[in-house]
C-alpha cells in the first residue's frame, strides 16, 4: 500500500478470482466457465463490430436492449446492461445501500458481496444458512435491509421457490432485494416476471455461463423503470460507455440464437445429473444443486487433499479454505468429456489417499 | 429518482456523453474519435478471440500488460489497462483522492472530473484557467491536492510543457498528480517517463483517439508499482475481469500494428493544419491545438448559432453552454474528406447567418 492510499480502505480486502493458470493445460472444472463455444452468431456478429470500433459504443445499447427487452417480456427502460453482473451488483451497492440502509446476504455465498459492500463503506450482515446450506427464508421477512440473494446460491447450487422469494420481497417493501441468477438458467426458476408486481426487486443476470461469454463480459439487471433510471444515474457517473461494441454485438447473436443456449442447458444439467451418479458410486455427497457446478464431499477423504491432488493431476476445482467449506469441493460441470476425465481422475486420487 | 435511492447521490448530475445520434448519418466531428478504422491486426485478433468467449478474460491482462510494457518502456507492474480511461480516472479518485485529499483540476476541462468528485464524496477546487485557456502553473505549485491535468486539455487542446508538469509534480511531493493523455498523440509530448523519477505521479492514455479504438474500450494508467498496486486493490474489489477477452486482443494487435498508429496521428495533424489555415481565412480564431479537435469561435457569429446550423446541414460538432465557452464550437479532426465537408457547410451557414 502506498502512502497515498486513501485511508478509507485501509482494511479492504479485495475479491479473488478463481485460478486462470496459462502455464499448463488443465481441465478446468474451477470457474464455472461454459463448455461450449459461444453462438456462431455471436461470433460473426462480433467481428462485424470489430471493423467499426474507432466509433464509440452505444452508451444506451439500444439494439441490445431491444432485442433483451423481447426475449425477457420487459420494457425497454426496465433493462440495464453492464460489463458483467459484477458491475450491476456494484451499481446496486451504490445505489441502494448506505448507512441508513445496510446490506444482508447469507454468510455463505457469492464472495464479492461482502467486498462491494466494504469497498462502498456499507454496514451489512452475514445471515447463517442451515445446516445443510440451504437459506432459511424466515431470515430474510421483514428485516428492512437490502438483501441479496444469489439464486440459486453458490458455490451451494441451492434453489429458492419463486413462492419463497416472493414472500422476502414483498415483507420488504421499504427496501430493494437484489435476486442475482447468475446460474438460473441450468435448473431454477427466474423471478423476472416479479418486477411488474414489485418495484422493490431487481433481477441480475449474466452472459457468462448459460450464454458462452465469460470472457466477453456481460450482464444486465431487470427491475421497474425508476431503479433501472437509478442506476443509470450511478453508470452516467462512472462509465458511460461501459459496454463495448463488440460484446453488445455478441449479446445480439447469443439472444437471436436462444435455441442454442436452451440446448447447452440441456446438456449441462444432463452432465449434473450423469456426474452426481457417478460420485455417489465412490462415496460422495452433494448439495441438490440447480447450477452449472456442484458442491460435493467424501465421506473419507480430505477436501483440500482432494484439490490439491486432482490438480496435480492437470484437473482444476475450486476450493474454498473456510471452516463451513473446507471439506467440499466446488466442481464446475463441463462437457460429458470432461466429466468423464475428473471421474476417473478422481477415482485414481482416491486410490492414493484412501 | 426512487425512494430507495442513497441520499449520497441526490444532488449527483451525470456526465453527458456527446450524441450518438442513430437516425440520420451525419458528418461527426463532435465525439473525437478517428475517422480511421482500427489496425487490421486488430480486427484480426479481435475475431479470433470472440471464438473463445466461453472462457473467462485474463484479469491481469498479461499478454496485452507484456507488449504494452516494452511500448512505453515501463515494468510489467508498472501499468493497469482498464474498461476505457474513464475507469481508472474513477479509480484514481477513488485510491488517492477523500475529505483530507480533495482534487484539483482547471474550471474548463474534461467534464468527467468533477462527475467523479461528486460521485465519491470527495471536495475539490476548480482552478480557472488563465483568459486565453491556458492553465497558470503558478496555481498548481505546492497547493497540496490531488491533481488531475488533462494534457493537451480538454476542450481547448492546448497543451503543457514536460517541464511544466515535473514542477507541478515536485511541488506537490505529498499528494498524486494525474496527467490525463487521452490526447497527448497528436502532437503534445508524454511524461510517461517520469513516473521513474517521481512515485506520486500517475499518466492515464487511451486507445480511444489515437489508436481507433473508441468502441473497444481499452484504457490504462502508468505509473510506479506502488500506486499500480493500490488501483488494482480498487479494482479487484470492483470488477477483477474488466477488461474482456476482444477488447484484450485489439489492444495486443493495435500495439504490434504502431506504425499504422503514428501514420494516423500524423495525417491528423496534418489536417489540423489545413483545417485551421481555412478557418482562418473565413474569420475564426481558436486556441493551439495539439489534440485531434480544436477549439474555435468566429468573429461575428455566434457559436451556438453555427453549431445548430451546422447539424441542420448534417454535420455535427460539439457545443458547451456555459458562459465562457459559448462562443465556442469544438470540432473534431477527421479525413480530410470530412473536414473538406465541414468547410464547406461552414461557409454555407456562415453566408446564413451573417
Amino acid at each position: 500500500m502506498s502512502r497515498f492510499f486513501s485511508s478509507k480502505y485501509k482494511n479492504l480486502v479485495p475479491y479473488t478470482p478463481g485460478e486462470q493458470p496459462k502455464d499448463t493445460q488443465y481441465v478446468k472444472l474451477n470457474t464455472n466457465e461454459s463448455p461450449f463455444p459461444p453462438s456462431q452468431k455471436a461470433i460473426e456478429y462480433a467481428s462485424d463490430a470489430a471493423k467499426k470500433l474507432h466509433l464509440y459504443s452505444d452508451p444506451e445499447c439500444r439494439e441490445l436492449v431491444k432485442i433483451a427487452s423481447d426475449n425477457f417480456g420487459v420494457d425497454k427502460d426496465e433493462i440495464l446492461f453492464t460489463n458483467g453482473s459484477d458491475e450491476i451488483l456494484n451499481f446496486a451497492f451504490m445505489a441502494f445501500c448506505d448507512s441508513a440502509h445496510p446490506a444482508a446476504f447469507p454468510d455463505i455465498t457469492y464472495g464479492f458481496y461482502s467486498v462491494f459492500a466494504d469497498l462502498n463503506g456499507v454496514p451489512y450482515e452475514k445471515i447463517p444458512l442451515n445446516e445443510d446450506f440451504s437459506v432459511n427464508v424466515e431470515d430474510y421477512i421483514g428485516i428492512n435491509k437490502t438483501i441479496f440473494l444469489a439464486n440459486p446460491n453458490a458455490p451451494t447450487g441451492i434453489a429458492l421457490s419463486v413462492a419463497d422469494i416472493e414472500r422476502i420481497v414483498s415483507s420488504n417493501p421499504d427496501n430493494v432485494v437484489i435476486i442475482d441468477e447468475a446460474y438460473v438458467d441450468f435448473g431454477a426458476e427466474s423471478v423476472i416476471p416479479l418486477i411488474h408486481k414489485y418495484n422493490n426487486l431487481i433481477v441480475t443476470q449474466t452472459f457468462s455461463k448459460s450464454r458462452s461469454l465469460a470472457g466477453g463480459r456481460l450482464g444486465f439487471g431487470i427491475a421497474c423503470k425508476e431503479l433501472i433510471a437509478d442506476m443509470n444515474t450511478v453508470k452516467y457517473s462512472t462509465n458511460p460507455y461501459n459496454v463495448n461494441s463488440m460484446t453488445m454485438a455478441t449479446g445480439v447473436g447469443t439472444l437471436l440464437d436462444d435455441e442454442y443456449t436452451k440446448e447447452n442447458c440441456l446438456r449441462i444439467a444432463e452432465n449434473r445429473q450423469w456426474t452426481t451418479e457417478k460420485l455417489a458410486e465412490i462415496g460422495f455427497s452433494f448439495t441438490e444443486s440447480k447450477a452449472n457446478f456442484i458442491f460435493v464431499k467424501h465421506e473419507k477423504a480430505d477436501g483440500k487433499e482432494i484439490y490439491l491432488k486432482l490438480k496435480e493431476k492437470g484437473v482444476l476445482v475450486r476450493h474454498f479454505d473456510s471452516a463451513r467449506l473446507c471439506a467440499y469441493n466446488r466442481i464446475t460441470i463441463g462437457s460429458r468429456e470432461q466429466m468423464q476425465i475428473f471421474i476417473n481422475t478422481l477415482k485414481e486420487v482416491l486410490e492414493e489417499i484412501l
